[in-house]
């Protein structure tokens, strides 16, 4: 029987096994994936099952283990997701450290810094893309935590399957399935103790929040969180890319200002009036207009009643002459 | 009419009668609403409010007042409902007794039944509308509900503020809001028991799932869910609207079957294919599809490689000669 030449071919590593599958179903023979490793459960099990499915096709696979510096022994846990990396028969292995800058909050320095080492992983090797370990849990989180931030349909999108060169295979996995491939592949994963530490937002989705919403919602409330993201981002990018088109033929921007006119935002459904005006204003000031402010310059369009100039975080706008016109700060209208 | 306490004008009162006040901006000499009354604290301060800003407006403003029948006392409740407002100078009154079915599920037989009542009133009074008490706290709590249903968009729009003849003006106010109007005005409230039986999935979400949610993501998660609700609600409209035009244009619908071209499907952006299939089969077979259903029903469009006809709930579904052909379960495909 097939089974007994493949005795430790247990459910969690066919599932993980086939989830890595589709990353090579393409061009396996001129795939090349690196796996950004951290040691844990997601990773590894994501590195060992991306090394099986890689020989199986013929394709190359190395992995990259970024050493954020954060915590002692830190370059020790590196190391040794390095050895691991290489035991799985990973080529080539880079192991880097980088330095975490203190802009914006510790979590996206050290996320900042782990894109640029991935990146400069990409172009030394020469690699396709970033395989990276997100499981369905971890995508239950993120929509929890952009829902308690209230920002709308962008917050709410999750992450995505692929987004440039980076993969995320395992988004369908649950991160249980990726602890029981360890132990039936008798890996070792490491436990970062920052996974435990209720100071971050996440960790206390995970351990308190999720929980309380099965218990009390019933189960498969992160299933659910995550096939609710799964149609919210298709809904936003249908959206985003009607608000691009618009953009594209209706907003002239100079030097000086940015103008688009009412007649054009008022004929628009408001999911993409709102959009148009944010897209608008990203593009040319580099600025985020939060719902309420965008709301307030629709009502230019769709509430007119002589409004003075709004004041909006770094936009001006006004309406003149049946045109919305857009200027930094600075700008004195006529 | 018995003489109303003159209540000081505290901020929730202030609060709570601007909201109501939207109303009757329109055309308030000719506005006649019904209170849709239970007798709690929300509905109880809208009632309060309707009939001060109707009289304010010389506008007209009643109140129904619906006897379920499904506690003990509930006449009592009822009646005593009834005489508060007319004491707030509410005309006319009407208390109404309704039989609730047992169709699928309790709160959706006592909810069809309660508005199969306020139809009547409308019909009855000759009322232009029916104004509902749900505040920002139900909002919040029905976004959550529908997130755990995990049924995409559809489910986290929330509650309209208009909805045909349902109007829901405190919608941006906070139940605490409606408590301390009641409070400031002397007027007692109505304890629902079942506000507290935590057999209800909203009784748990309200007195357990926020809670948590406020205690570990910080205070505001409500009004976030809702600002999400609202900025969904638009995104849904606009992809919901784009969808009914396609229908309109390029389903053909018979007796026998329902078909459309796959070329048409094929260029429009999938938020809009999965709404083209859902809406059709809906419209014709008045079947609902799951977002799986519809996702595998996109395949036969987006990733077509000979697949056999579909057998979905309500409704089959084959790719013949550059066309989808829906049909209901007895149809045999030629």
């Amino acid at each position: 029987m097939q089974s007994e030449r493949r005795p430790r071919l247990t459910p969690s590593i066919a599932d993980v096994r086939r989830a890595v599958r589709t990353v090579f179903t393409v061009a396996p023979a001129s795939t090349f994936v690196l796996v950004g490793l951290s040691g844990g459960a997601d990773s590894l099990a994501l590195a060992a099952a991306t090394a099986f499915e890689a020989r199986r096709f013929g394709a190359r696979a190395g992995a990259v283990i970024v050493d954020h510096g954060l915590q002692t022994g830190s370059a020790d846990v590196a190391a040794a997701a390095g050895d691991q990396a290489r035991r799985l028969g990973l080529a080539p292995v880079l192991v880097v450290s980088v330095q975490v800058g203190t802009d914006s909050g510790p979590e996206a320095a050290a996320r900042a810094a782990r894109y640029a080492a991935f990146e400069r992983a990409l172009a030394e090797t020469g690699a396709d893309a970033v395989l990276l370990g997100h499981t369905l849990d971890d995508q239950a989180e993120t929509v929890l935590l952009g829902l308690a931030r209230g920002s709308g349909p962008t917050s709410l999108r999750g992450m995505s399957v692929r987004n440039g060169r980076y993969l995320r295979p395992l988004l369908g996995i649950r991160r249980a399935q990726t602890r029981e491939f360890c132990a039936d592949s008798g890996l070792e994963p490491w436990h970062d103790p920052q996974n435990l530490d209720p100071a971050y937002a996440r960790v206390r989705v995970r351990e308190t929040v999720l929980p309380v919403l099965e218990h009390e919602l019933g189960p498969g409330i992160s299933e659910a969180l995550v096939r609710t993201a799964d149609a919210l981002r298709e809904d936003s990018d249908a959206l985003d890319a009607l608000a691009r088109e618009v953009l594209g033929s209706s907003w002239t921007g100079t030097g000086e200002d940015g103008r688009i006119a009412v007649d054009t935002l008022a004929t628009l459904p408001a999911a993409v009036r709102q959009r148009v005006i944010r897209f608008g204003v990203e593009a040319q000031f580099g600025a985020t207009l939060e719902r309420t402010h965008t709301v307030a310059v629709a009502r230019l369009v769709t509430d007119w009643h002589g409004q003075e100039a709004l004041h909006l975080p770094g936009v001006r706008v006004v309406r003149q002459d049946g045109v919305l016109i857009f200027a930094d700060l600075g700008h004195a209208f006529e």
